[in-house]
């Protein structure tokens, strides 16, 4: 199912390879060749510069530049009126690393254990669709979540604000604070308190390269291989996979219609953390009410634990203001949160951001600086711009009514087409609807993904949601257990994203959709 | 010594903070103070809108916003026709939270492992200079290691770059491959093929934020916390602190003027993995001759351990062409190659890239995968532009003749100024010089470059390349150890940096430099 985009790329082929250019160069490559086949024995001397020089019909200087670089390479040894001389190496070793350079050998890797757990855990939750943009057939509509439409990007804005980062003038062109440029801290930091009901000082703040890095900080800022973090069941596949790959144990936190369950929470021992998206949760749509989401923050304080809060979408509220943030609620510093602009500007830009305790958010920043020294200076600017004057906040209550359309139009399509043969979940905020298919077991996800994928509709099943930890099979795994059974009784349900489609294609792929899910509804 | 930024930076205040805005959001929160203050206690009803409306002086849907918004945070219960009532928790616990709200509760915190060893890193290799750009006093010249110069950027060119890469329609704003864009590295398979004789594969190649993150990421890839790792010593501290982070033990490797000293190879059992800068050691500026090339190859096949090799600045050759590339010569697949645009372009960018085997390469997009998720769509594609079109070609020539300019103006002030009271090394090529100063002592170095500072000239010293690591104290500080002797013999010397410099600049700082130095120098 899963298409590797690498393999096909492999063929591409620059249009313009002239290989190594120079005269210099084709000359450094004969005189190697020629030691390499015993023209020059190991302690004999090269020919002189003037003499070769001529023989070639090149000048001497090339010569001399072609000596110095076989010298530097040290195939000869060169010194002043004297004549080279071929180093005792190089015969024997030249042929050997020429005639092998292409050769692949394969050997048993031998990786590290947070590549096995990484590469475990795709094995045991596949990704439904493609990595990459590569897709087996083009699909005339995709219901993906997670892109977004390229004519919503704000472009002449985003352009005449990166030329001016570009162009502004710097003492130097220097590493900048890993946590970020001060401007889009300072703009966050406001934007924050007007938006989000966070008062966080800019020291609090550190810039990511999105939210996957976010979570990747707060994981090797919190936990150790085998230790325990939470995180919701059904929940944000990435965030799994992000601290699986950092060797910790995944505990499932048991989700309802409101989010995270809160009633067995004193059995929850030994969690160092525990990742939440309580605006809204991925994938239900719950949003955590208050009494939950103080129990929570009992709880961490209680366990000396900390609460990730991943607001991956909390611009996105359709009904109502968006709902304070857990952080605002919390009294114990507890609370680590992430934002992102992924879902209001573009994936592609690659940020994000993380407001953390003060005790915890200068060795974050120490973190980020050894993990890749900062996230880019000119869309960091460029981005600090449209905060600060305002535009991003115009631009997300643009994006807001845009999607408040495609929502609209989405429930509207399914009631017509689908009616009582679905049922929907989660709309109430966000950019996805959970379209669940009484009757239709989950077993057959697949299927239907399959048939809508060759009708030209991408359908994208929930099934990887509810992921598995690599180190202990899931409990569904364990027939005769109660997550088995509920995973058997689990009804059929895919996530769909509406944010990178039309109306008119929502209209028509919900259309297609409906012939589709004929052969397998009731 | 060290000054931090971020203590600064929390004073900074946006201009525009009008509070959390609507009319909406103003009566919610006075609402919950009245719930908290015990104006409408657990269990009781709120007015009804009209009622509350009237009173108030603010339309109803207004109110019924204000409702819904509580409604939704769960501080009240709504039903149609019914009155809203406050539920049971919300008195109790709203106002610990509005009042606690900024507290700040300092805690012992619970940090990794990881974290750990990277602070204990910290304070064992204290840098010798600010993290960030902040400076204590400003000061006129600076030959920090790093920056490049502001003139020194393509800007139009980057600017028309940019903006036909950020104007480009796509389908969607989708997540990209996380290996990095196919027209990228298409365009650096070419390259690297042309400039550094390396054959390779768009698959084996993964973009990353940097080197930094490369090393990052190789590291991830190879090493489980406790494994070995052999470093240059002395070497890239921001190597060893990478590693250092991931839990590794780092084994120094001894350098000479030629780089790696592979004499004591043999003894080197059970690393996995080792660092090199084989085409210019950081800082010394050996070019590591053909000889130990093959005796580090031959040492990874056997061990089957791997070569990180950190091409960081093998564009600059000022009298020879570039030496092929150590993963050039790999016949086993051994090698992992980093490249960097952070000293060709600009550290600011963020982006540089590994060359792996083809079995390696894979996992190392995965991890790339679960660290961030890829690296930004503009930047890559500007650059693969910028590539594609020969300009970055163009432009590197460029840059070493400027640089040749600015090393040349270096070595004669210095010459003109300390003649034989100094010792210069490793400028065959990259962008620094190393300068020793016979008869002065290491311990020194600190207090002359203070001396400097207090010129204005930024001057800095080798001594943080020479990394202790976090575990085992170095053996320099065991006293009557090899270790220790050679610690204590060492002289001082300076990493100094010239492509953030005019060659004004270096004549100037020079100068005052030699003023500094006849404090201390014999």
């Amino acid at each position: 199912m899963q298409k590797n985009h690498f393999r096909e790329c492999s063929v591409v082929q620059s249009p313009f390879d002239p290989g190594r250019g120079s005269r210099t160069a084709a000359l450094v490559d004969r005189l190697k060749a020629e030691i390499a086949d015993g023209a020059y024995p190991p302690g004999s001397r090269l020919p002189s510069t003037r003499a070769l020089a001529a023989e070639l019909g090149v000048s001497r200087t090339t010569l001399t530049n072609v000596y110095e670089q076989l010298a530097a390479e040290g195939y000869i040894e060169t010194s002043r009126g004297a004549r080279a001389t071929v180093v005792d190496d190089a015969r024997r070793r030249i042929p050997q690393a020429a005639r092998d350079r292409t050769r692949a050998r394969s050997l048993p890797p031998r990786l590290s254990r947070a590549a096995g757990s990484l590469l475990a855990f795709e094995r045991t939750n596949p990704l439904a669709y493609p990595l990459g943009p590569a897709q087996a057939v083009p699909l005339a509509i995709d219901f993906r979540y997670g892109p977004l439409a390229d004519a919503d990007f704000p472009k002449s804005a985003w352009r005449s604000l990166v030329t001016s980062a570009l162009l502004a003038r710097q003492p130097r062109l220097d590493y900048g604070d890993p946590a970020g440029t001060i401007e889009l801290r300072a703009a966050l930091q406001a934007y924050l308190r007007r938006a989000r009901g966070i008062t966080c000082t800019v020291d609090q703040i550190v810039i990511t390269h999105g939210s996957q890095q976010a979570l990747d900080l707060c994981g090797r800022l919190l936990l150790d291989p085998g230790d325990t973090i939470a995180l919701e069941h059904p929940g944000y596949r990435m965030g799994a996979l992000a601290f699986e790959t950092l060797g910790a144990r995944l505990a499932p936190l048991p989700v309802d219609e409101h989010g995270v369950v809160t009633a067995g929470l004193s059995a929850l021992r030994g969690a160092r953390a525990m990742l939440l998206t309580p605006s809204h949760q991925f994938p239900l749509g719950g949003i955590l009410p208050i009494g939950r989401r103080l129990r929570l923050l009992e709880w961490a304080e209680r366990q000396h634990a900390y609460l990730i809060e991943d607001d991956y979408d909390g611009e996105y509220r359709y009904d109502s203001r968006p709902v304070d943030a857990l952080f605002s609620l919390d009294r114990a510093q507890r609370v680590l949160y992430i934002g992102t602009f992924s879902k209001t500007l573009s994936p592609q830009l690659r940020l994000g951001y993380l407001v953390a305790p003060p005790h915890l958010a200068p060795v974050l920043a120490r973190l980020k600086n050894a993990t890749d020294r900062g996230t880019g200076r000119l869309e960091q600017q460029a981005l600090a711009r449209f905060i600060a004057g305002g535009q991003y906040e115009r631009h997300v209550r643009r994006m807001r009514r845009r999607n408040a359309r495609r929502r609209e139009a989405l429930l509207a399509a399914l009631q017509r087409e689908l009616g009582d043969r679905c049922r929907i979940q989660g709309t109430d905020g966000g950019l996805h609807a959970v379209l669940w298919l009484p009757g239709v077991r989950a077993s057959q996800e697949a299927a239907i993904a399959r048939a809508a994928a060759e009708a030209g509709i991408g359908l994208h099943p929930i099934g990887p949601t509810y992921w598995r930890p690599r180190a202990a099979p899931h409990r569904a795994d364990v027939p005769g257990t109660a997550g088995h059974r509920a995973a058997a009784r689990r009804e059929a349900g895919f996530v769909l994203g509406y944010a990178a489609v039309s109306t008119g294609q929502i209209d028509e792929g919900v259309a297609t959709l409906r012939r589709v899910l004929d052969r397998f509804v009731p």
